[in-house]
């Protein structure tokens, strides 16, 4: 069996030197347009932190900002329990690369929370919207050129695809679509993480117009667990993001994924720079 | 002129060991159930930013993880800019307490993003919803015994307020309220913070019912400058919160902070445990 490109590009070694160090390439598979996919990025992250010897439980909360662009080739990363109580642990993590003196640079910081999960009341209070089965919704075709990662992934547009025409008459910020990867791949941790950065900048469709923007920093938490995901399989997944202030060069958008059967497995939130 | 019981909660002390490093003492006035309010303890850590000389522009995002209960006394804060960029910085934070063996141990993590602000367009995506003005709201009289915290702030609802009777019968996890000091304070980063964390566990609304509840991760984004703060001087805020999905012990929160004119200030999300 051929590994699959998403385990390819979040792979990572650990580099022997301390618990929690490891090494990793970025992705030519899941580039984006200067640097590696954020998504990834926080996958590679997560991943980390779920290779840790020590791992208590799995991924409640992720957050991750993103300090300056990855370039092409090796990285570290240090993934830290720095407390672990009886259910609950705290991480803390870096992705650092060589400047060109041969000093490591913080590229990337993080933390992440893990728990143990437990069976309790439960209540989903933000159901999934109702929408056409995603056989009934054309894929989008290719992406722009030198974007790699959008090929990667199958987006089934049901509301707020990117706009055909840039005339500057956006009036709303809402996507809707079925998601899942292009070469299917069984749901993980990792793979929600990334999904969950997947949405093209809200700005773009609030303005009808394309202009600069890039993730700064994102949280995703996580209501799944591994039993659960393992279940999705690699069916479909329903995404919807919207944009809520836009002001002085950030807007922040809220995002949530379901299950193809309406299960919401993670509500994430991202603040986003972007020029004029 | 005396110092505010705020100030005086977030007041810091460089300790003259190294840049950004800071003692502190918790404040009795602000106390919760089994430690400090939760939103003091963000104060404090944006506050330990601001404090910093070498900080770059004024808070974009910040991301609090609660790993321990901070105990009654003095505690350490570390800032740290990890990388500061032409217009962004990011920022690692630790509070940490000395064990009983003189060891220090982290209670609290954090994550944040300062940035220059700069014109351009804007444009707010989520009105504050329509309600009675604030004087025609009765304020909510003390809170529960122990709970100091509460009784610093004036707090109006206007709609999902603290159940008056425990029956079980919650079925939604919206709240609306006015709110602002209790002791007029003009409003700046640390109290927006702060007052992001103020709403009492969805799940108790939910529910109609008291379980154990303590919030593990908030990130909340600013949408303000220094000066539209300043502009906003001692006048009310309307806040929103409302839980989203509650499964296997956590529930997630978002919520929004208005100024009374209705400019949308802050946006914050939040993890929270529950027993149950």
């Amino acid at each position: 069996m051929t590994q699959h490109v998403f385990d390819k590009a979040i792979a990572l070694e650990p580099s022997g030197i301390r618990a929690g160090h490891f090494t990793g390439t970025t992705s030519p598979d899941y580039w984006n347009m200067v640097g590696p996919f954020g998504g990834t990025t926080a996958a590679v992250l997560l991943q980390a932190v779920m290779r840790h010897p020590d791992l208590l439980g799995t991924p409640i909360a992720l957050t991750v900002n993103y300090a300056s662009a990855i370039v092409a080739g090796a990285f570290d990363v240090q993934a830290t329990p720095v407390r672990t109580n009886r259910s609950t642990q705290h991480w803390t993590l870096q992705i650092t690369q060589l400047d060109v003196a041969g000093m490591p640079q913080v590229t990337t910081t993080a933390t992440v929370v893990t728990a143990h999960r437990r069976e309790t009341w439960s209540q989903n209070d933000v159901p999934m919207p109702a929408a056409p089965s995603p056989g009934d919704v054309p894929a989008l075709s290719v992406g722009p050129k030198g974007v790699a990662w959008i090929d990667q992934y199958e987006m089934r547009m049901i509301h707020g695809s990117v706009p055909a025409v840039w005339d500057g008459t956006g009036d709303h910020s809402e996507t809707r679509l079925w998601l899942r990867d292009a070469v299917p791949r069984a749901l993980d941790f990792p793979a929600l993480a990334s999904m969950s950065d997947m949405f093209f900048p809200r700005i773009w469709l609030r303005r009808g117009r394309v202009v600069p923007a890039g993730t700064v920093s994102i949280t995703t938490y996580f209501h799944a667990d591994a039993a659960q995901l393992a279940e999705m399989g690699t069916g479909y997944l329903m995404g919807r993001a919207s944009g809520l202030q836009f002001r002085h060069g950030f807007f922040d958008q809220a995002a949530q994924l379901w299950s193809e059967t309406g299960a919401l497995l993670a509500t994430s939130n991202q603040i986003v720079y972007f020029k004029e």
